[in-house]
């Protein structure tokens, strides 16, 4: 069974933000993905107190693709941290929130005109990924008579794989520039004398679902050398060094992950040991959690539908979601954890394999789940869903995007509607040639 | 370079329906879909054709989790196919397209009493999945005062693997129930003995996107001598034998389907083998095509941003669409083949790692497209992406789902509105206590 700590009520029931998931289930329906914002803000605490601990200035951007609503873009604002932002898209939901956009940076290896033009109208700051994109900074700054808040994606060389790091002096990998390829010192350059562009900093990201600390400190190490070779090769303080996200969550089994404090504590082992050797002050360090600040602080309830038992082979237990509410299994065999809501502590009885709706065999939620034997109708809590699960939300079979509910001390209330059917189909329109034919 | 026949106009722009695809982008914006109406339906009467020639009675089912629009139903309506659908959602969209429900069948491993109640009162038929389920369609038809109709979904033990075919006794699937365990019989006995059912016949389905013709004559032998076991067992007709779908589509390269025509041919030489042996007259015989009637139906275009290259590495392209709009590169290395939209036919001078834009370093479209050397800004058209790819479309990082043209002998017009900012939070809510906290 699961090695998470499991809160129940009085009837024995699951509770998560103090709420009882059974009744959150009969409330709002299943599937239903809820969110709990105390626990979403208590990350984004935890994040901010390990960065003052190590550093006189520093940002925690939260970030925002692994699940944004308005209301986590209002937590995040409210709790001090910055936000990026990939795309228009995220930018607008930020804007509507009533985010900051001076508190926003964008990424991403492809940026459209209409997406430059909205992020330096809004004062966002761009995280340049390619020498390529600098003119187009440069050029629509100019259009618009505006200078443009510049930082560069760069590879620092360090890749992270789950419990461990390599050095690598090349990264076949879309994003970011090469230091070792002198393509990074060119982009900076190219920032630093533009009359259109300010050089705000560098940036890297070495990973994603990172469980070791130990990746952190030679990537600050990496980083922070860089850092002090453009400031002698340029004269140009790098003003701002963000040491990207990859913070890893716990998902199942025993893949625990270090406290986020044991993250940063390498990252500024790593960073202050250049600078300090260097007599030279450490700049502002930044930190981009997203999956480290929602991903725990979601799940997943279905109601148990077919049981189907093959002889000789395993039983398959159906629930009415699937890979169109979580495609984290299909897309990178993802591991989770579940257990029936209604009695979360009793004891396993047999393994099944869990299967979601869609009509595809390899729609599986969990591969060999341990649990008691369920009554159709049952209530399944799937954990650690917060991330990348409402964001990647499809309506593949026609299945309308669940509704996200928000709890927090005990209080339940939707921060998304759920899709209705109608919903799905309000863009579609019928070519008057195909009525007529 | 693409095998595929490409149709040109005076200008050397690439056509698709008769319209030139670089003013389709220009008019319309990209990403953009793009479904050649005459092809869907020209695809359709080849399978009705094929069908003809080979059985007295037939239906042939589009099976809509491919890609369903209101147009695409009504298309299917006038060339006299039947639907398939696997949720309320798909059937929602069929009947508002008007097409009649006596015509379509609900397939899936689970169907909510909702859906179930919403199959019955429209006089759908249900495919059932398991034994488990046919409790549940019993207890809706008595709670209606209906009768349902019912198929059951079997194992024929005959698994395709897009080339060739194993012949297995089990299948470790979610799908269906086994002929050899005996459960298939017990189901069908169950329909046939029930008040509330009428038993509608047998269905399988044995793979996805199989190019070979092979193993549809055993399965056909399969399920006719399976039928025949039935009749003799229980003294009813199986009036209907569904052989599924999995016709293969061209997507990249060497892979070539067969021609519809062949794969029938050797489902008929199985079926009408069996049947002729045993001097009983073949039932009606079924087919569920999806994939093969609107996949080579749909291109996408796209725009190209930003070129990186990586010495000694690999030069990157990335375009203004990914994972979101086509996420079937990143869930099944699916290949693809692609051409500038302006000169499809200019020789290749580079290969290119094509890179779709979402924050994710697996969002790549195409691993290696040898192409012309590209300008910023040209239009790039992917073939083939006319099944799973709007139907299995995110909003991941907050990407709107783009807009899908119908196009059909030089006219075009929007099949699916694309999705605007806005339209990607309108059921976006605040929670009151996180506005005023």
């Amino acid at each position: 069974m699961t090695k998470r700590n499991l809160e129940t009520n009085a009837a024995g029931h699951l509770t998560f933000g103090g709420c009882d998931t059974v009744a959150l289930a009969e409330k709002y329906g299943t599937p239903l993905y809820v969110m709990d914002g105390d626990q979403i803000e208590s990350n984004m605490q935890t994040c901010m107190q390990a960065m003052a601990q190590h550093f006189a200035s520093y940002k925690v951007f939260y970030a925002s693709k692994a699940m944004i609503t308005k209301a986590i873009c209002k937590m995040a604002k409210k709790n001090g941290l910055h936000l990026d932002v990939v795309s228009g898209g995220e930018l607008y939901v930020a804007l509507q929130a009533g985010f900051p956009g001076e508190r926003i940076s964008m990424h991403g290896n492809v940026k459209t005109p209409q997406e430059l033009e909205m992020a330096l109208t809004n004062h966002v700051t761009l995280v340049a990924d390619s020498l390529d994109e600098l003119g187009d900074i440069e050029a629509m700054a100019q259009k618009l008579g505006m200078r443009a808040k510049v930082m560069l994606r760069i590879t620092p060389g360090i890749e992270a794989h789950t419990h461990e790091y390599i050095q690598t002096g090349t990264y076949d990998c879309k994003f970011a520039v090469g230091i070792v390829d002198g393509q990074a010192m060119q982009g900076i350059k190219t920032i630093i004398a533009s009359n259109e562009m300010d050089f705000m900093g560098i940036h890297c990201h070495i990973g994603s679902q990172i469980l070791s600390d130990e990746p952190y400190d030679p990537a600050g190490v990496r980083m922070a050398e860089f850092a002090l070779e453009v400031e002698k090769e340029t004269g140009v303080r790098v003003p701002e060094i963000v040491m990207g996200g990859g913070f890893g969550i716990h998902y199942a089994g025993d893949e625990i992950p270090k406290p986020i404090s044991a993250y940063i504590q390498k990252m500024a082992d790593g960073l202050n040991r250049v600078y300090q050797k260097a007599g030279v002050p450490v700049p502002t360090i930044s930190i981009e959690p997203g999956r480290r600040i929602v991903g725990e602080a979601g799940l997943t309830l279905y109601t148990i539908y077919t049981r189907k038992e093959k002889p000789g082979i395993r039983t398959f237990v159906s629930v009415d979601g699937g890979m169109a509410d979580n495609p984290r299994v299909t897309l990178y065999q993802a591991e989770y954890e579940a257990v029936l809501a209604a009695r979360p502590l009793a004891p396993a009885e047999e393994t099944v394999r869990l299967s979601g709706r869609c009509c595809e065999s390899g729609d599986v939620l969990i591969y060999d789940l341990q649990m008691p034997v369920a009554h159709k109708g049952e209530v399944l809590a799937v954990f650690a869903t917060g991330a990348y699960n409402f964001s990647m939300a499809s309506n593949y079979n026609k299945l309308p995007v669940p509704p996200v509910v928000l709890v927090s001390k005990g209080r339940d209330a939707l921060m998304v509607r759920g899709q209705s059917l109608a919903d799905m189909v309000r863009l579609d329109e019928v070519p008057a040639w195909v009525e007529e034919d």
